[in-house]
């Protein structure tokens, strides 16, 4: 297989946005992969393993065995609030425009799901078993904050590595349910609405086979899909798509749910052996909670490795600059096990 | 002057953006500045010092005393071209769609603006009359690109500090002129023409007045303005905005190209000053080379302190958090020279 060796500028199709697949740029000084630290924390410091529960606000939901009680140390996956919240159940919803400028009240819900009772860092340091526990948990809370009814849509991330965000090591997601739609969610509803209306299918549905055939698959069950996006932004980004058409990540059954974990893992298994470890994301995009993008949106997760650093340049146009091409990831991603250590 | 101290989402009337203002959020673990290193390289191992000019591409422009040679050490101010470069002036443009998938050649300019012959690493560290003379050169690199024709717009940005994305230390910008224009800027282009239509003026020259009224003003000279914008995204971010309305960068005359130059040197000192040598972005923000949206748009400097993290959050879904409210920055950066070292 042979691969693009000059600038080429790529558009997304879901986004819209424009990637540069820049192959020079990797040959630069200092163009090094950010790499998840080894767990530092003391266990005794760290107020997410099992044994520290008073260390956190009293918990909102776990997996426990049965007869156990809430906050005692038996717990295999644990959700809490977040101590240092980015919006808040006590604020009462608003809007108010003042002066010109337009603000909204920061109510809302922000969470964290806690993978492991052990101090580890990554979700690929978890077992099969407990990732798959963790992929029911993530549905869980998802179906907690639709049945709460205030938010309008939820988000759920994991920071891994302070390089992508993390203030935290031991392994957690991050649930955020927020009272309107984020801008890069509201842009791919509209694309994706426009797709259907244009070609009468789903975008994603159909992007499965056409990643396939452009050689950027990276691994398939028979679940979901892993590829390599076109128009990648970073050096070894995926996306996890359903197979299942699906406008909503709460929709999962507890069958997919538990598969959706393992198959996280396995993936993420790949981009680690590969990239070295690197820092990493991983962002849930689901359709907010109303019915009005059912036919059109389909749920999907994108994992984002820290491989390269977003400077000025990403940050002023929303374009970004990816040096390795993304059919040469995908090739290095699928080949993964297959490569000498 | 109180300041929020509860969570409230800012709209940004430019950009449509969405910051979630979370002072809460300061307080978590982990949440620190980023700060510019020391300089590390060895004055002889830095390709961009004067007498070292043979370990970059010739030079592409120069600002030199009279009589003095192209690639001599007696320059003030360098540009060359990008060595891994994200877009080549010998890529022939071009367009195409295959598999339903759109992508655009890779063609452009790609070349770096060395602001000191020194080895220093922010633009605060050259002299006043150092930075002015910058703002010439910043300015006759635009002009260069407009008169070669072959680009739709330029954007001009500075990395300062490995955590803003730089990978050489020495002062430089970076200059990339692109075929299509970004997706951010066609976002503001979008937004700037809707308020002329709406309000019949310019948001820009409306904005200094409102931001003023807000008790975000920073600095202002008799050409210049500078302001912590409503809903900005990472503390202590200012926005530079000219007080003449004009669309096009390239527009300034000698005059307003030096003192813009000391005016960007004085607000960074500022920042420097409060948020302790952060890592920090300048962007450019300017119209495409056309003249269609001359009335409406309003060129202008955006200024980024890496004073937090881009976790999975921001990157999934365009909004920001931030935990300092916008009129505490100001209020710090205005006093910045009152303060106790």
């Amino acid at each position: 297989m042979t691969f693009p060796r000059r600038p080429e500028v790529r558009q997304d199709p879901v986004s819209q946005r424009w990637t540069i697949i820049a192959p020079e740029r990797g040959s630069r000084p200092g163009a090094v992969v950010r790499a998840i630290p080894p767990a530092l924390v003391e266990r005794d410091d760290c107020p997410f393993c099992a044994g520290r529960e008073t260390m956190t606000p009293p918990e909102v939901y776990a997996r426990r065995p049965p007869g156990s009680q809430p906050n005692r140390p038996d717990w295999r996956v644990r959700a809490i609030p977040n101590r240092f919240p980015a919006v808040r159940p006590d604020v009462v919803p608003g809007h108010d425009e003042i002066d010109g400028f337009t603000h909204v009240a920061g109510s809302g819900w922000h969470e964290l799901i806690l993978e492991s009772p052990e101090h580890v860092v990554s979700l690929t340091d978890v077992s099969a078993e407990q990732a798959a526990e963790a992929g029911l948990a993530y549905r869980d809370r998802f179906r907690f904050v639709r049945h709460d009814g205030r938010s309008a849509v939820a988000l759920l991330f994991k920071n891994v590595g302070a390089a992508a965000g993390a203030s935290v090591e031991h392994t957690h997601a991050q649930l955020i349910a927020l009272p309107l739609v984020p801008t890069f969610l509201a842009e791919e509803l509209r694309s994706t609405a426009a797709y259907r209306t244009r070609q009468g299918s789903c975008l994603f549905c159909d992007l499965i086979e056409r990643e396939t055939a452009g050689g950027r698959l990276v691994d398939q069950t028979e679940r979901f899909a892993a590829f390599v996006p076109y128009a990648a932004r970073v050096p070894y980004e995926v996306w996890v798509v359903p197979l299942r058409h699906a406008a909503h990540f709460d929709s999962c059954d507890d069958d997919e749910s538990l598969a959706l974990g393992q198959f996280l893992r396995s993936v993420l298994m790949r981009i680690e052996r590969v990239a070295h470890r690197p820092a990493y994301n991983l962002v849930w995009h689901t359709a907010p909670f109303d019915t009005a993008s059912d036919g059109a949106y389909h749920w999907h997760i994108e994992m984002v490795p820290r491989t390269t650093t977003q400077a000025g340049f990403e940050w002023g146009t929303g374009f970004a600059i990816n040096p390795l091409p993304p059919e040469e990831a995908a090739d290095r991603l699928r080949s993964a096990w297959e490569e000498s250590p």
